[in-house]
């Protein structure tokens, strides 16, 4: 199976970026995580993206903060799709970050998710694998059982408490 | 090669998604093209949703505009990827399109684009088809060059009119 | 009477939401409370909304965060008035919630109150029933007299204090 | 049959508020139409909330613009349901309109529609009166499925035109 | 000397306000303070503001949150100069009172202060009173010289701390 | 009667400023007018405002967009009531002079108006000087009535011509 | 004397960017430009950042719209000031574009202009070599003034046909 | 060398501010700090500005928050280059103080650099210096080397722990 990147501008964004790690972890698929700053080590961060392909990586997820250039600097180097997390940080919320990373110019998408959303960009790579893996598919179509069987209980209790 | 579904909220998101269909085109990439709404046709709309993935499809691309739900509801129904294409309308610029299409929440991804960027919708489905798909990432490295081409005469031009 | 349905997309907005479920109360109004989500269970919510009106509900109130899409899925599946509450989450302070409830395509109206305004809900759902209730409405236009003497009782305490 | 009350604070915003009237005219909803200002006309405004239900009125729209106190004016008058309409001005796209509008404080609900939402602040009043008239529920759900209708017309020539 | 009066929508309100009556105070100027809701006391504050000028106000104070229309519901009913303050509340950061106090239309001006500028507001009353009252006016300068002694005084602390 | 000083930081204010002075001039109260900049012209600008008081104004109108700091700049030099008029110009739809304009710091108050309410500026200058002056009070009262006469002429018609 | 370095994104910029070119033409500064995109050309516009010292540059102006990465990608592989101007593009009106092009994390400026601000860009550039050029900061005066006499000249022809 | 001048607006910045003043002093450049207020000491912070160039400066950090005009009244008083620090403050999140630092008008440049970022302030006054001083351009080479050795050293921790 191929690999998913999940880079981060900074290892500050690492208690965020974390979900993004046990997510892809419980659905079996194998990734690597690297601190890479589009600004203080892009050549780091180049290299990375135009030797992703070849290396066996599937997908590029990038999380970062403020002017948030990280996943549009791989975007820049690689024809895989990449995922961008914007991160909120001390100020404005996050809509910085959001801007940084969706409002990208034609000819270059990044695959913009909510703000600290890594969860959801490990299983947007993860749907993104399934598209050819029926295998990886089906295990998508359980979680969403799973994940609507937890909303139903929590449906249950409450309307058990309340509903006379 | 799996086809990608273009969907649209309203024929007046049309102007502006075409570029996808023509991105597409351009690539040899089959498609599908639809006019559904979340709100006024739910059912025809998750009805796609549902069968997307056993019709033959690799990623669903949805447009809508202000209170955007299109993509999100395509997202409820599949495991496919969901591009969602904010477009803007007549008041708030795009903002409230965009807000509503990518702050998704955890387990439910949408992989959103710029405002009105439907060139990089269409971008990014190749993307996901051709991370298995040798030839269709050759096709977007040689685009790329063009691309890069392009900018390179265009400063040719600047350059040449300007620098003394 | 006819029920209030008082729906959230997570069991996590109960604490804004509760503020409906003792307004509610307080005027003796009928309601039962859900908590289905527009994406994670599409087809529960899609469900009750469709059969809502058969089953004695004469209003559904939604509240739900983030991209905000519940309120707007029922009224995509019914006639009945549906009353948005957009909830504040981690970032864009409800914003985001906001846009997405309220700014919905013509033909499927949403009632949106205030972000958190889960007491206002209620009371405006409260008031739709009293078009035709004189009892309740009654009941309305008191609730509005205690209402001012809570403000001028603090206003006499005020200026009992400060004005010489 | 109830009336609808549509009071606009200015003639300028005839144009937008326009498509409430014809709506209402389209469903055979008898209205009355004025021209009251929160700012510049407060007695008449008020007069007018203070009587409505008396006189007749089962909900009250009202359309204002900027800092949009009209709909709260009305709110603050009466426990009819009163339906906010922010309207779009020269300045701030009604941003400023939606949260004068729709952030009303505990106690007064204004039931907000989208920015320049005529259409659908129609609909809803009628959505409020049909809660208890059957005939106008029907007709409700019949405009429904022709606008469902108009959407699948649209999405056929469209997949005829485009779908090989 | 014309006195000013203090309203505040809610006594909720009063922690922010406070300063403007020990600004108040400091400079000898009386004052009244209320609480009165434009939209829970409609009668108290309109009849507040209609006599407020025979009263012996020379200005008047007015502070809300959310859709804050209490000062302009004030400008609506006397042609006293209304200072509006903009109070945050628990969402938006204060931009929805602010723009509901600001965006006043044609023929009402609201003289908006800072969002939770009681102070200011406080010193603008005392400038409109300071217009035809000399000794207030030395006041107001003498006021402002200990106001630039006081940053005088941080400047030289922190220079002689940090400049060699 | 003292004056008005109407400033503007910039001659293509003018067509939004040149309101106020028609309207000064409608109510009979003196006026003058400049074109200073607190960037371009700082010094003229600060003596203006330090001689304001002695020169016989009453109070300060400061039009300016973008970082609009000419209101700022008045405050700081004189302690005569300052009215700012944020300008719109060709971003931001006037935002970011609202932001400069109203936010001031503790101890320099701008009685700041809507974005481009050039009008209301200068009734609000009226009504400063009518704090004493009981005649210029009668005619705002005056102008009062014929404003809202005006808005009833056009309920009157709307009226007329639609309901039945 | 040293050069300055006008990069923009896209040609499509030019007619913003120009009045870069004819400022540092009018003060004699020497200027190459150049089309680079952060995305399109990533190496020519690294290369280019790379070498512009040595190559006798004193500083970079940048000029790009959207999720504007051109100045940050600039400042990452350059030690020189670059000078960012955020140009609006057709949503958002420039907002994206300048908090793309301002929120720089940590270790790595841009210095950030208006929105579409090239004139300004081109001042700065000019101010900053003028900190060692005394010649050009005589010119860079001489302009000042010469702004101000337009400003006062404005300003006279105004007083003339509106102050009595 | 030259002098780097910090200005704050408030003693209540210094915690912000701080981190310019200790990166200078890594660098080794001398720098001069002050508390000087645009609208509080107008007076001191003119000529400041004034005499800036023969004192010995060679440019300017000015850091404010809200309405902030302090590095506007800086650029409007000299031709040395003017760094501003939008300070965030308790609302609004520091939008204001961005808006009304870098959206000066033409002929005045404020090179602005993100909210609360004293560090790339100072950096860029650093930057600024080093256009003609080859050592301190090594040092900011320098610099940038062990700032990406800092993140390489955090990519190689976390790439050890979570990549197998």
């Amino acid at each position: 199976m191929k690999k998913i990147a999940i880079l981060m501008g900074s290892d500050s964004d690492f208690p965020v970026v974390e979900k993004a790690l046990t997510t892809l972890d419980k659905f079996g698929v194998p990734f690597e995580v690297h601190v890479y700053s589009a600004h203080r080590t892009p050549e780091e961060a180049r290299a990375f993206a135009v030797n992703a392909r070849e290396n066996g990586f599937g997908a590029i997820i990038a999380a970062a903060g403020k002017a948030a250039h990280l996943a549009g600097a791989m975007a820049a180097n690689t024809t895989l799709p990449v995922i961008g997390i914007p991160i909120k940080s001390s100020t404005l919320d996050g809509l910085d970050a959001l801007l940084s990373t969706v409002q990208m110019p034609g000819g270059m998408p990044v695959a913009t998710v909510a703000i600290d959303g890594a969860e959801n960009a490990a299983l947007l790579a993860i749907q993104i694998l399934a598209v050819t893996d029926e295998e990886l598919a089906e295990k998508l179509r359980f979680a969403r059982l799973e994940n609507a069987k937890n909303v139903l209980e929590k449906d249950r209790m409450l309307a058990e408490k309340y509903n006379k």
